[in-house]
């Protein structure tokens, strides 16, 4: 049961911060297990995130884009050699370094380009340069191979559901709720091919939006605004109509659809309490989460909670007012650290690739095939 | 001594075409040897050129740049299955496929980005695409290591001049007419610390930008026009007062230095014959080229030469009448197709990458060290 020492950096699409996570894998037959060994969040400068949005946003030089997938790239080996000296591990102990990268697009639907159809995502962040800087192996680039296969790029996180989160006994139902929630439903006993996936509907989105336009505060901390306020039934019956709650899966959904403007749209010029507009977006979330998880995976279920979500006491208890039957579980309570998942996952991509092992499962994404996932470089 | 079938595809910076060559490499002890099966030229469109050129000079959406990337990937998938149709070669006989990518920016030298000193390349087409659409091992992205390392991330050709032209018996220098002209020299029986590899001067570019110009002509065939026309003196003077053709190596240069309005400036409101002026680019090329020669490398040495400017025969007379003393061949002659040079460089880059040997000569690009070229994916 050979060792791999692997080092996993995510960077999500808020911009925010590099978390970086140092874990062990083992492989006992393909029964995968892994000990974490550090984990840390890096703030991105807002001189940073300034620039990155701009890249995202606005028309650029291709000098910029370079540049930044190299300064990107500095900022990675930074990170790594800072975590490796706070947690007294010597670089050279570590087997591979695996890279999410930065999005900066993202687009599985095919659209008109010259005289074909493309669709395209792409992460920066060079894998070389990273590579020959701290003459280690890198892997990276995990959505392309996807995308190129007609598939979606996302969700990819199922595998790791699967790996450690599935049970013969119990159905498991992986909710993360982060910005948007999305479930993985693994059904007692199930074979990879049964596994279920999709986004059910607004995770924080609603309620961190409306807290940041109206308070200096970033989100609900523990749900406690929400605690003080009392639901708006019209306002909820409004944000109820929203026919992507209802859709058969596979759906997926994003900040085009869930954001500040819906909200104040549908508020007009009502005059309603802060806590009790709270109350009704947490309700509303709760809500979507407990109607996707009953039509189209199972109550019965052991439902655990990733995402900076799951610290948001309001929310779990209105799933919990509308799922009865299921059991809910901080993913925490399992012996996985909730703030470390997306970091340990990227570096449980990074070991599939090693092990040479498919990422992606086919009826998720919509791949015409499982495949391997990740480029690498050994520039030693 | 174990057979590997290679598929290299260069793209260059002219935005013409994509170069494919399909080779087989041996390995006897790490002396090299490889067969030829085929090489085509594939044209871009105009729609591509034109699309291309935008990217690179004006400000585009990072979308534009994500879709481009797959575009072209798709166009190095059709390339490949053509040519491997075309010369009755399964694609299940390909060991890997090695892509240079299409360079869209490249400055070795460091400027100020955020709080960093950043030096940055950038090729596009996307090696994870290629290889999840034909289920191959694809190799890429050699320069990003050595520019991370310090490196200006060229010349890279010196390794396989070294590899394939070194000689025990004879000073050897390989001259490589493009654009731009520049020397691997090998000294007798050397090693691989004592190459020296540099750019001279113009290759074809001050040439073909005059002829461009002014006729409907791309090149001057065979060096038709130069051999009907005379010398200008006076003009000859001024090219040859350009400093950098003196300058010690290491050196490079390109478009920025030797073009079109350098020509015009040095012309003014003089009425000269097109050929007359032909005559006097085509000397200063040779010129160029000999001076170095004789300078820095050594004028007794065996000159094998590369590029399209070798078919220019007017060139090729002129440089030796400058070096007498030099036996000047075609590589064609050694067995090595001239047109193909690069893509079979290319591929040999990918097989250095296959062995784990560096690709980087330190001293010529000034890397901090030489290490294994490449980044790959095996999404089978």
């Amino acid at each position: 049961m050979e060792k791999k020492r692997i080092v996993g950096l995510m960077t999500g699409t808020s911009l925010d911060a590099i978390d970086i996570a140092i874990c062990d894998f083992y492989n006992n037959n393909n029964k995968f297990q892994f000990n974490l060994l550090n984990y840390k969040e890096y703030k991105f400068s807002s001189d940073y995130k300034t620039f990155i949005n701009k890249i995202i946003n606005e028309k650029s030089f291709i000098k910029d884009i370079s540049q930044l997938n190299f300064y990107l790239s500095e900022l990675f080996c930074d990170c790594i050699l800072d975590l490796c000296e706070n947690s007294n591990l010597n670089l050279n102990s570590i087997d591979a370094i695996s890279i999410h990268g930065q999005t900066i697009w993202h687009n599985p639907s095919k659209e008109n380009f010259l005289d074909k159809q493309i669709s395209s995502t792409l992460q920066i962040a060079s894998i070389s340069a990273i590579s020959s800087k701290l003459s280690k192996k890198v892997i990276g680039d995990f959505r392309s191979a996807d995308i190129m296969l007609g598939g979606e790029g996302a969700p990819l996180i199922p595998i790791f559901d699967y790996y450690f989160l599935w049970s013969n006994t119990e159905n498991i139902i992986s909710l993360n709720i982060g910005g948007i929630s999305n479930i993985t439903y693994l059904p007692k006993n199930c074979n990879k091919n049964e596994i279920i996936a999709f986004d059910c509907g607004p995770g924080n989105i609603l309620i961190d939006s409306y807290i940041q336009e109206f308070t200096d505060f970033s989100f609900d901390k523990d749900g406690s605004l929400a605690i003080k306020g009392k639901i708006i039934d019209s306002l909820l019956k409004e944000l109820k109509n929203i026919n992507f709650i209802y859709k058969s899966p596979p759906k997926s959904t994003g900040r085009e659809l869930f954001n500040l403007k819906l909200i104040k749209n549908l508020i007009g010029n009502n005059n309603y309490y802060l806590e009790d507009v709270i109350a009704t977006l947490t309700d509303f979330t709760a809500f979507s989460i407990s109607y996707n998880i009953k039509k189209f995976a199972d109550e019965n279920s052991n439902i655990i909670v990733s995402g900076g979500g799951r610290k948001n006491q309001s929310i779990l208890k209105r799933i919990k007012y509308y799922l009865p039957n299921s059991c809910i579980l901080l993913i925490d309570e399992l012996g996985i650290n909730g703030d470390a998942k997306e970091a340990i996952f990227i570096a449980f991509l990074g070991y599939l690739n090693l092990l040479k092992i498919p990422g992606n499962i086919s009826q998720v994404t919509g791949a015409l095939k499982e495949i391997v996932l990740g480029i690498s470089a050994d520039n030693l």
